[in-house]
This record gives C-alpha cells, structure tokens and sequence, in this order.
C-alpha cells in the first residue's frame, strides 16, 4: 500500500515544479482546478515524482498514454532538459497530439487504444535505455497523483468526499492514500468502467472502451496498485456520455472553464444525481484535465442564440 | 471621491451574490482570474451593488454596454426575477450579444460604439421607468467593482500592485478605492487609451477607438468618477494589440485559460515588459472578462502542430 508519507515525499520533490491549482465554490460543491496544472493535467505531478525520485538516465524519458500523461511526461523532460519520446493510440486527441510535439517530444502513435501505445512503448524501453513512466500503475506515479489530495486538505479542511475521474486509477489511489478519512468516489463512463468492473469481478478485470471521455479515461483495465488502494474503500459512480458532454458546456456556460470531456466526468455525478453530497463535510470534485479543441463549444454557444 | 467605506458596503450587499474568484501563481506574478465570475467578468459585481442599494423598480433593469456589463445586467435580473434591456453597439463581439440573449434580456443593437448605444439607452430610460446602471460612471458601480480589491487584500495580503484592463476605468477606481497604500496600474490597448489621453489632456478627454479589445476596452471617453478615483494616483500602461493577442494566447497555451482580449491585456503589459514589477510586494495581474468565442485559439493550437 502507497501511505501518506510516500505522498508527503513525493510533495518535498515536486512542490516547487508544480502548481498550487486554484479551488472556487460552485453550486454546493468546491471544484479543484487541476485542469490549471502545467501540461493541462493532475498527470504532471506522478512525471515529476517519477522522474526525480529516480533519476533521467541520458537517453531521457519513456511513456504511453491516451495523451495527457504524455503532454505531462513531454513537458517534465523539457523542464529537465532531456529528451522524451512518447507513444500515443489513434484515439488520441488531435490536439493532445499536437500539444506532445509542440513541447519537443518524438510521438509514435500505434493501434487503437491507450494499451496498444503501452504494449509498443514496452517493446521500446528495453532497447532505448530510457526511464519509463507508467501513467498510473507505478508506486512513484500514484504518490505524485495523490499531492493533489495534500492540496486539497490544504485548501479545504473541512472536506468529506472528493470526485474523481477514473481510468487506470492512479489519481483516484493517489488521493485516497493521502486522505485516508475522506470518500473516494471514482466517476467513470458507462462506457469507460474499469473501476466498477474491477469491483464486480473482485480484482482488475479487462473491459471494452467506448466513450467520448476515452482519450484520457480509456484504460482497458484498472492498474493493480490502484485497486490495492481503492478496492474496499471508493465508492463506484457510473455517468452516460450525454452527462459528460452536459457537465463540460455546463462548466464552460456558467464559469467560463474548459475542461476536456475526461475533466468534466467528476462534474457530470454531480449534475446528474448520480451522486449525491452527504451531510458530513465538504465536497471537492476535481476538474482534473483541460487538454481539448474548444471549437465545439463556441458551436453550443452560437446555437443557443 | 469613493472611499473603502462604501466598498465594504457594498461587499456587504453582493458577497452572497457573487463568487470569490480564485487567484493562482503564473511565472512572477499572481493572477486574480475574475474571469470565472458569475457572467464572466467582473462587471456583475457593480451591477448587483447597484441593484440592491436602489432596488429594483417593476420595470427592471436597463443598461448600455460593450458587451460585459450588459450580460451582468441580464444575470442580476434573472437572478432577481425581473426584466432586463440592453443597449450594445454593432462592435459588440457575437458570443456577448448571444449571451445576453439566452440570460433572456431584450437586447437592442445600435450605433458603432458604447458610447453610441449608451445614447440609446438614455433616450429610453425616461420611458421605460427601468432602473438604469452605468456601466462605469457611477458611485455604486464603481464601489461594486471595488469588492474585486477587497478579495485580492484578502487572497495575496502582500499585494503591491495591482494590474487592471482599463476602459472606462470603473474596476481600476473601484480597486483604487478599495486598496488605498496598492499601486494601481492602467493597461489599456494603445488604440483604446482613454486614461491616457485623459492623463495627457489632465482631465476626460474623447479619443478614437481601434482595438481587437475595444468589446470591453472601447470607451469613448474615461468617466469622470473613475478620473476623480485615478487621475493622481494610477500609473498609465499602454499595449499594442499584437501583445494583447499573444497574450491571449498564452494564457491558454500555458494555463487553459480561455481570457477574452481585454481580459488579457494586463497580462499583456507583463507579457512585454511594459510593466515591470518593483521589489515591494506581489504583483497582481487581473484577468478580468472571459466572455469569447474560444474558437480561434483552437485554430491556432492547430497550426502549431
């Protein structure tokens, strides 16, 4: 089990590279700004914590992702001033793509989804020499995600209950392991439910992926670390894709805040009912990543006039 | 002149009414993102004060405005459930008038500039019996837009200068009033300096407006209240327009920020170095409206690519 003093130190190490994101009440919830994050995403956190705690190896940096963990891994070698070559599926978005290359990364995008990228990614580390970074089944990788949660004790004593997407599970373990007494509510797609499959199944189970939020959401099954964490503790919340495309031109509509269909998910339990606030305590819902084309939202916004 | 007496009342009338905005480090700085304010900009924080000192007659609420201030006049009125007509000029962006729209006010467009739709708006006061809300000439609103100083003496207690997109100057004498001992710094487009011309003329004097942020910076003429706030005290800061674009830009590249243009152009006048902060105190640079069609940064996201 990742405890809270591993996220304590993975706070010493990347306190100084990372944001402090910004919180703001809204409805009767607080929302975590992660989506503000360097790189657009919480994942710059678990990149640093890796990278630091271990040491770049001249060769550089090594990673598959749906697109935010390589924006995130892209930007850490950037800072460190080594190289980074990250592998990417076809359903990764164009703009998260293009956000890779723009931070100096070399992309190779194979097959169709988030474990295909990880399988040729695997193929590569031996040979390259590099350091790889796991997007969320790596003790280091999950102690940096869980800062976030160390933040937010910080900045909202009083919390009860976070909101948290959830794909491979790595923020949501994260999170629990630095508030042990807060509620983890792991929000995924309905079609994107790694979690809630894992919990039907009794241990990480594989699933089929098709949803909107798949380019950050779209592991195929839970990581091991993350069900050690969260397995008999987060609470299981399924939302359809309508409420998540509803939960982001919600938060554009009313707050001015452009999250990709990944960050709006937490949102999306909340607007929906699908979950609802208990009496004890505070709850946070993390607006965790913001890497997206805003195109279509100006499209809503032209239509409702 | 307006003093912190009539700021704290009005932050006394409108706290429960608008949201206290969060801020976040960005380089040397700290941003104040008044962006994610209820209706965008910090305009419905003036007009809610207005609102509540005088109450509201059965005819409603009635304005003129670039665009910013009207759409916070048609939120205070749904919010108060009553009715709502707005005057903007044809150089209105479409995503502010669409906006307006959908908060259901009756909106009138008419004449080129603010100044021409405030004219309108005059004729049609007498008439209509509706209680009429200066976007920036007036004792309340300006107090309301003051609160926005209060929050930042309570967010950054070290604050040392204070950043603000200036038009008609109704935030930047608000503030002024708000935080006597702050340096007060007016960035205005240099196709759009009314604070300029007025320092230069030593009084209100018209100018021609020519700017992509003339939307919400494109007054005439600064107000006589604000110069009475400014004219001795805030420092003059002029940007090109290809610095407000770029800054723009940054925002969003670095920190998925979708500002408008005026709501980047103090960041803009750090952006350039046309404004460099002095050894005493935090600087804060207000992101003040985010009331835009993002479109246009996705467009350039993608040619970067």
């Amino acid at each position: 089990m990742i405890n809270r003093v591993a996220v304590d130190a993975a706070y010493g190490r990347i306190r100084s590279r990372v944001r402090e994101t910004p919180i703001m009440a809204f409805d009767e919830v607080v929302l975590k700004l992660e989506l503000f994050q360097h790189a657009g995403s919480f994942k710059t956190r678990g990149s640093f914590n890796s990278a630091l705690a271990q040491g770049v190896p001249e060769a550089g940096l090594i990673a598959a992702s749906g697109g935010n963990h390589g924006i995130a891994v892209a930007h850490v070698a950037r800072e460190l001033g080594v190289a980074a070559e990250i592998f990417v599926p076809t359903s990764s978005a164009a703009a998260k793509v293009a956000k890779i290359r723009s931070l100096g990364a070399a992309v190779h995008v194979t097959g169709d989804f988030y474990a295909d990228a990880q399988a040729a990614c695997d193929a590569r580390v031996a040979e390259s020499g590099a350091l790889a970074i796991h997007p969320y089944d790596a003790p280091l990788t999950v102690a940096g995600q869980g800062t976030l949660g160390i933040e937010i004790e910080q900045q909202v004593p009083e919390v009860g209950a976070v909101l948290l997407a959830t794909g491979g599970g790595g923020l949501a373990a994260g999170v629990a392991a630095a508030l042990p007494d807060v509620e983890i509510v792991c929000v995924e797609p309905a079609g994107a439910n790694a979690f809630a499959a894992a919990v039907a199944a009794g241990k990480p189970a594989p699933i089929e992926v098709d949803s909107v939020a798949a380019d950050s959401l779209g592991a195929r099954q839970l990581g091991n670390i993350p069900w050690t964490q969260l397995g008999e503790r987060a609470t299981s919340v399924l939302v359809e894709d309508d409420a998540i495309i509803d939960a982001r031109y919600d938060l554009w509509d009313r707050a001015q805040i452009v999250a990709e269909h990944g960050g709006a998910t937490a949102w999306a339990a909340m607007r929906t009912g699908a979950w609802r606030p208990s009496a004890d305590g505070t709850t946070v819902v993390v607006v965790c990543g913001g890497n997206t084309d805003p195109t279509d939202l100006a499209a809503i916004a032209s239509a409702d006039s």
